[in-house]
């Protein structure tokens, strides 16, 4: 991991750089926000010359260590106008690290309106005319551009959102058997790549698991005890590889903060319909390419993806996430898992991040477009994406975008980007999240739903606004070291709940790098994440009157506990300044 | 003027209050935004239950005194997030202010999905239900409105674009003949009646020059003087009359400023074709309802309204202003005074403001929706807004919608509001007023073309980055005073030049109040109004990073003086540190 590439479309050149000496220790999250506060103007037109696209593997990633797969995404967001970092599972992330690519940096734009492919293997980069590879959905597009380099190539890539420069366009990244599905969805990241005229990156090597490693044997060691430790919990080593990410619908509905009929609601009396036992329970029964335990680059032991059949057994769509199945089920009271994979589906094909998306709809059918729990119309809806029509170039901007265009109120975004599968006022920790995080609303960035609902770092209750701050504030940092280590989320529960789980962490760091670091070490890593992008953002021009829900979370109670979001904005805003180091 | 009237239509309910000492000194623009300080979380949606519309005639209107007929209307703005103020000259402020109102503030959200129209008159105010008024276009709103009530009520309304909620809605007021064509245009405020679900406020009175005059015969003489000085005045006394504002077209267009396809150009080859002379000509020409020279209210005395007709001498729309030929003109390289005609009167129909209609339809342009120059085409397009097509939709909520929509970078917008039309590439003062105004960008607020190419005041070379920031601070803040008397903007020529322009100003104001002003104290009021307004900015999270011209002012020439907008932004941001002294 010695070299950035760096991608100037402006004049078609690749170059390799050596890794600046202040990169060295950073990658994933770290490094792409980093990048962004150092060469972009904050100010800058997300779509215009002066953004960057900077692609980032983990500081593991490309390693033995579980579940480092993870490939951050950055770029000033179209869809926030902030700092944005998206990330996803993806053999890409070992792939890029193990070639010694640190970080990929696309910037420029092209004088000519031609979509170029960049080719990334062992003999180097090069940008190649995109061809007739243009206009395609993420579906025909992997097939054809293995057609026509190789069958074992991977790709990230844009489909027609993403050509169109649509906010809501995400980047759609392969899953070990070629498929579209993972993708660093969120925040527009793919009108970046699309602006700038990159249909895709293909990566084509046999390396893997090549990145270099300091101290062999004792980072195998460590590797193998941090397996261990994922399999004894509970939810990385039971639930999730039963049933998904989609667990949660049962258990978030169960305590009333499955948002429902765009954020009306906490419960979905159908919501066992779309749940991941149901989904499970049909991805076995129809058999064929079905499966609930599936995952998203070797190298993941908890295996949380799956694939959704139709019910002769061909594939509709991988994965169903349970934050999906909220976003375009429960959320538009749509109680059909066929249904909400099709819909999956044409978000994977034509781009688009599938919470957005489910925003952008419920806004729709808030404004008369469409009726609420019409499966039907809301694929009519979303198709019109792909098609390019009005209507589209509305859907396919988000929810935000929707609600400007319809004069509809009742938006659930933060800084421009939708709330996830939690409500704020029945899960106040995640709340605080939405609110602070410089990502716009993004519950990865401080999954406090752990110590809120599933009882993971101890309990919070999430009813009550004392301790949130706290609570979001510890994840937030957490998170954003993990982030920048490109190890998945789902680690944390088991290094909240192991006392051998950050040690075992940051030996896996030490043995890496050959450093000496400590668990303090992890968390001035994270704070200082955050700092970078809370500058950024301040440059950008945002202040604590962006870091706020929506006025109907304070003054709307949410049956069944009829409570609003009543955190204080200023307990959230004398947290953050802690992230102001940089001003 | 000693009542405000407050309307609630969240309880439908109507009442008179008393004026707050705090707000007897201030009216119009002054007013308007103090109330918005005051009384509106900055925060708030600007569609939402907790934003209102305030309506204030100035503190001069209802008297005998010139061209003091401006209507401040004041909201939360959905176009730009932050303070807006939009006024228009109409009979409406005279007849408000003679009722005895300092102004109307109309707040809430009503539960039912039923129009409203206020209506005001001697024996007071009070809601009736719009029926089947609503839906319809303003000329037909009002030549219905006058079948309901009778020939002489005067009406400030909205149109299908305010219905709609869309962020381009303006709100319409009454000329002299009771013709919808002036409007309270720029910001938006026409959604927030929409969403208020107040078709229109109907003013039912003889009364027009009734508001109390503390010293009468002093005050006579003292506006006899200003329309002595006023008529002697080569801008307000001949250039305005005779050819309107639109006067203006040959001159900024020899000067290298006029913006030629979305901002590409200085000059457009067939500019004369769309001039002031050019209306002029056919106005007379083709006699009927045609007129070159026309008032917005009685009581002005410059006359730069016109009534245009069309080959059988019939209106086609009355006025055509310099910023609209220009607009749905030169921006869109169309030619053509009678296709400008009819786009003007589409935007006065469906209720939208021009300059942001035309900014619109030239990014529509950029993005290849319909070519530049295709009038018929245009025309097409805009009418979209009216059906309530999804284009229309897109369209409807101005420039910055249609370049999110279309991933289009060349938007020239200011804090989301399109630039009128004078290049700040060749009109440096210009480009100043638009960047710093709490405004968006809008050349009311600081009319810099003045001193940079009128040479009214003293000269500054429009092509030079030195002293444009103080030009166009002192016209930002004598326009903000002037804004709040209930002054035209066109006594700023006269009092520019006419050492004896604001001593007069400043005795009709105290033979007005009883007050012992100096001219020291408008200035302060100038800038107190202006302190306020960034005051809303910043709570409502806007900083000097949105004081900013878009990117490309900055870095490509504009032909024929290749000069790119090279002032200074810290230069901006230190001279309005001085409006900072609320916070």
């Amino acid at each position: 991991m010695n070299k950035i590439l760096r991608v100037n479309m402006t004049d078609l050149s690749v170059k390799e750089e050596a890794v600046p000496q202040k990169y060295e220790r950073l990658g994933g999250r770290g490094l792409t926000s980093r990048v962004l506060l150092d060469e972009v103007e904050a100010t800058c037109h997300p779509l215009g010359v002066n953004n960057k696209l900077v692609v980032a593997p983990g500081i593991l990633s490309g390693t033995r260590c579980p579940n480092s797969g993870r490939l951050s995404v950055g770029g000033k967001s179209p869809l926030t106008g902030g700092v944005k970092e998206a990330n996803a599972g993806t053999p890409l992330s070992p792939m890029i690290a193990s070639l010694g690519y640190k970080a990929i940096i696309v910037e420029g734009l092209p004088a000519k309106d031609e979509y170029h492919i960049l080719h990334v293997s062992d003999e180097g980069a090069r940008l190649e005319p995109a061809g007739d590879l243009v206009g395609l959905g993420m579906y025909e597009f992997n097939e054809k551009v293995r057609q026509r380099y190789h069958e074992k190539v991977y790709v990230m890539g844009i489909g027609q959102a993403g050509e169109q420069r649509l906010a809501n366009a995400g980047v759609s990244c392969n899953d070990p058997e070629g498929g579209p599905g993972r993708f660093a969805g969120r925040g527009g990241l793919g009108a970046v790549m699309g602006a700038k005229k990159l249909k895709a990156i293909v990566v084509d090597t046999k390396k893997y698991f090549d990145a270099p490693v300091s101290d062999k044997d004792a980072y195998t060691e460590a590797c193998r005890k941090l397996v261990k430790i994922l399999r004894a919990n509970p939810v990385s080593g039971e639930g999730l590889p039963a049933f998904g990410t989609n667990v949660l619908m049962n258990i978030i509905n169960e305590a009333g903060a499955l948002p429902t009929k765009n954020f009306r609601y906490g419960r979905f009396d159908r919501a066992n319909k779309i749940s991941g036992e149901e989904l499970s329970a049909r991805a076995t029964a129809r058999g064929g390419a079905g499966t609930p335990t599936h995952n998203c680059h070797p190298g993941c032991v908890i295996m949380c993806s799956n694939i959704y059949p139709d019910e002769n057994g061909q594939a509709i769509v991988s994965p169903i996430e349970y934050e999906t199945a909220w976003s375009l089920g429960a959320n538009l009271m749509i109680d059909d898992l066929d249904v909400v994979a099709r819909l999956n589906r044409i978000c994977n094909d034509v781009g688009l991040d599938t919470i957005e998306a489910g925003g952008a709809l419920g806004v729709a059918m808030e404004a008369g477009i469409i009726p609420f729990g019409d499966g039907r119309a809301a694929i009519g809806l979303l198709e019109e994406v792909g098609k390019g029509t009005p209507l589209g170039h509305i859907i396919g901007q988000g929810a935000a975008a929707v609600g400007r265009a319809y004069g509809i109120t009742r938006v659930a975004t933060v800084k421009g980007q939708h709330l996830p599968a939690y409500d704020p006022r029945s899960v106040k920790g995640i709340g605080v999240t939405y609110a602070m995080t410089t990502m716009g609303a993004d519950h990865t960035a401080g999954y406090s739903v752990t110590a809120n609902i599933l009882k993971s770092g101890g309990f919070v209750d999430p009813l009550k606004a004392e301790g949130q701050v706290e609570l979001s504030t510890k994840l937030q940092i957490a998170t954003a070291a993990l982030d920048s280590m490109g190890l998945c989320i789902f680690v944390s529960f088991a290094l909240l709940d192991d006392p051998e789980g950050w040690p075992t962490i940051v030996a896996i760091w030490n043995h890496k790098t050959g450093g000496k670091h400590s668990l303090d070490d992890v968390m001035a890593l994270g704070s200082e994440v955050l700092s970078v992008e809370r500058e950024f953002n301040r440059r950008a021009g945002f202040t604590p009157a962006h870091d706020r829900l929506p006025e109907f979370f304070r003054t709307e109670p949410l049956p069944p506990h009829n409570t609003v979001f009543d955190v204080p904005p200023e307990q959230m805003d004398r947290m953050n300044e802690q992230f102001n180091m940089l001003q």
